[in-house]
């Protein structure tokens, strides 16, 4: 196996030069600003070491990386109740198609496409007041990069509610099926938060530890999840992580991971590593091109696959 | 870890207790004969050793099992240039759905669903009488299993032509865009052919050696598949391998699998073992229901997860 | 031909007498409280008679049939610009479906399904506060029926707009794909008020005799609209005016209509007359079950049909 | 009014100078033969007079206008009974989308559809040899238009046969939901022979007399219909004759009218006129172009529509 302090410097090289960097996310005003040459890259590993390289340490919009951190809390809160109200299939379409839940009667396929992930805040809103789910959320992201300095970029969030009608849409079709129990907007506005949270390579890699670790911190060794649920979010990730390009990012690339229209995304090796990686430019399927192909390119060198024997 | 010699045999003993087994496939006349109350399950380690229980060494139909023989073989042919005929992602939509054909223009989401191995099928058709092509595939699967005795179940074939009336509509839809060199009703002899290879738990797990094993045959050490294309059939087994119960399976089981409606499912997890499994009853995807169960308790008996550290 | 002044009568008795008279809109909280048991009856003659029968003199919500004003003012306004944002198809879908939107880019099928009907609201809103468009929707009304006291149903409005998630939908979902120039709140605001206009049988018949006359008031000679323009608004009418039942409905009855879920249908016979019929209860398709019945057995006692010779 | 005898020659200079004429269908390669330059026009006065300018004798390929003839005859042998398999709504789909028999169990939408034609076709094979159904349907054609030199262009058949890998999955698609009562290779040869008649525009509008005469002959008076299912029979064509293109043409042209990939369209002005145009080159709904451009200003010219006073 390669030296990881090696390969990932040469990479982070390798990935400055190319120039097929994709598309910045412009949809959201905010991202439409981001430099498309920026590349980060950061590896937690479970024995405590984290490698880093390139732009590792400036922080970026995580968006859908997000979901994560409150699929874990909402399962949490409220266990396999959750899976009455979202699914665990991939979609098949877009992160923002709404032709799925007419046809399945507002039940999103799972939790990392919007309309899943809307359904999972509305979970968390459940005895709170907006500004204390985002809270909620935040302190968690802190908690699992060990981090309190993460926090939650206002002027994206506020970009994002002004022009996110697709996102109303969603959440209103499927308050028209009973599947929000909160308003549409309060929803929207816990979620258009979270998903602004800014973080850097450094910082998410940190916070993915305990997925790679059966549930707990390394460094700590408290139990975040159960190994069991562990796992599973790991399934939905390597199933669900990229929207309808998630089966090319497993066949491609082998580790559960999440992707973010901010350029992010995050991968595990189980019982090896929390790896993050970040270029603003998007693929057709909008998923970090640079992203994709970085972390393709580091599994194959350090032979990481969950398929691998 | 637990003893596979003792968990095997109660697993067994408790799958033949239950009477919530599904339903046995009746669109194909030939299968619905069988006695849903069978129950068997096969495990080849990759240290040489087999374990079985139950039902282990009565044939059954493999039938879509069989689509793992022809992608590995169709790989083998013309390489990548595969997946400009049939792509890599999760369907969304149940084994013999066309309305994703007539979006996509006839190319097939994943090489395991119904259109998708039709596509496969035709490749190997190229250059071959159907005759022949049915022959390459039997050898692979006897090769594979190390076992001369594997044999093609003509009735089921037969049984499965007279009534296959979606599969000639999803061949003549592929042909009307293009996507098959062949005439449909010659591809879907072949695929008839190939569903309805027999064969046992035993042969079934003997034959999926190779994948738990870096594409090399753990016995003689011979390649079958380079180590990544091993590790990259087993990425669209997790995701692609249960239809549209794919991420439920990857979610409850976490290891990649490929179920045929005749009720048997193969596992395989990497490094470690290739599971055969077989009862006939089928769940409301048309996976087998028992053998799903089974599965999803010999990898929590066992640990075995390709998303545990 | 049958006199219309026995017909109206036994046919309004007839359907005093009906058990079968489907059931009333409860997503509008508002109308689910109507009684099933009305039955009403109006047919405006372009020799200026007019004949009614059963609760013709009671007003109801016209819902979906205020389309039809809607459609003939922007068409006023814009004229065949209109058809740049909006289709002249019939949809193959429900009133409220969303799918066809996904797929067609955010442009509605035909100005009668509900995306379609809030575009042509968002034309009408152009250079207006909501406030004076709705004023302007309201005295059309008034000026086509000879009559200023039709009112809107403010309660009707209000109850509509607390629990319309899909209109909100659908009208974000269109904002999405830049068809909408107004904010999706504001367009449904006026929507939701132009619906519940109340009108009896008898002011709709009224209002519906310029259609019946070649665009022009068969009382003044006053043109409301070209003849042309009549006849393309009655063609939209009878390939489109009933939703997903529109097909039936012409081949039953063939006559160009409109319905309402307030259960209410404007039905018109070129050159003879203007036909209301209300009875709240409402068939598979949303469409008044006894209205719908009621103008099948009067237009066939009266030889009423497009298709006749 | 204007006089037609100077109109029709008008109309078909004007069409001969014509440049844009669409594209002649390509995916039947005996119809991609036809000289794109022919435009011929017949119209059959319920008066008896006949009037007919440019290549109004030259035969082409009918296609789909054939689904009238065996629209008509099915009602004829089954009655309403027929509705049980078929469907009365516009499709909003392609003529040949496969899409929506997915999501309604094998029902087609209507019968002017191609799947709803198959159907059409199936119930006409009922105790009889496909010949022989060839033969009736050929028989009804020749009663018709009056005249025994109509046939079947077998070449065209032929290619039909050769190349309609879409008609064929439509066909077992619906025969795999039990809609279809013979095999689909036989229900297929009928249509394809069908479709391949071939008609001059005085032929085929001698053939829709019946329909603008309120079921009867009427240079005989004899019944061919009632004239209630001559009413239907013409609903359905103007809701549903031009595939997803007939809200437009309802719009355009205001009349009842069928199109057949041939570049022929059979329009009925009920009282007054059967009218047959052709010109082989298509819009992008398969419609003929110029045959659609001069419907719509014959129509306006003639003051001809079901929507006028």
């Amino acid at each position: 196996m390669a030296d990881l302090e090696e390969v990932l410097p040469a990479l982070a090289a390798e990935m400055a030069e190319r120039t097929d960097r994709g598309d910045v996310a412009n949809y959201i005003p905010q991202l439409g600003k981001i430099d498309p040459q920026r590349f980060g890259i950061a590896v937690a590993l479970t024995d405590g070491r984290v490698v880093a390289a390139g732009d590792a340490d400036e922080t970026f919009s995580i968006q859908s990386i997000s979901k994560m951190f409150t699929l874990t809390l909402a399962l949490g809160k409220v266990g396999d109740a959750l899976w009455r109200r979202v699914g665990r299939e991939p979609s098949g379409n877009p992160f923002n198609s709404i032709v799925q839940l007419e046809n399945e009667q507002g039940i999103p396929r799972n939790p990392f496409i919007n309309a899943g992930a809307i359904v999972v805040t509305d979970v968390l809103l459940a005895g709170h007041q907006p500004r204390e789910a985002i809270g909620e959320i935040l302190r968690f992201a802190q908690f699992l990069a060990d981090d309190d300095t993460i926090i939650v970029d206002r002027e994206v969030a506020a970009s994002e509610q002004a022009t996110g009608f697709r996102n109303v849409a969603l959440a209103n079709y499927m308050k028209a099926f009973g599947n929000l129990q909160h308003a549409p907007e309060l929803a929207l506005g816990v979620y258009y938060h979270h998903c602004a949270i800014a973080m850097s390579c450094r910082q998410l890699a940190m916070s993915g530890r305990f997925l790679a670790h059966g549930g707990r911190n390394p460094a700590t060794g408290h139990s975040v999840v159960s190994a069991e649920r562990a796992r599973r979010i790991l399934a939905l990730m390597l199933t669900c992580g990229h929207y309808d390009g998630s089966g090319d990012f497993a066949f491609r690339v082998g580790i559960p991971a999440k992707s973010g229209v901010g350029g992010g995304i995050l991968g595990i090796v189980p019982g090896v590593a929390s790896i993050a990686v970040w270029s603003p430019g998007l693929n057709e399927n909008g998923n970090s091109r640079l992203g994709s192909i970085a972390l393709e390119k580091l599994a194959r060198a350090m032979n990481w696959s969950v398929f691998a024997p």
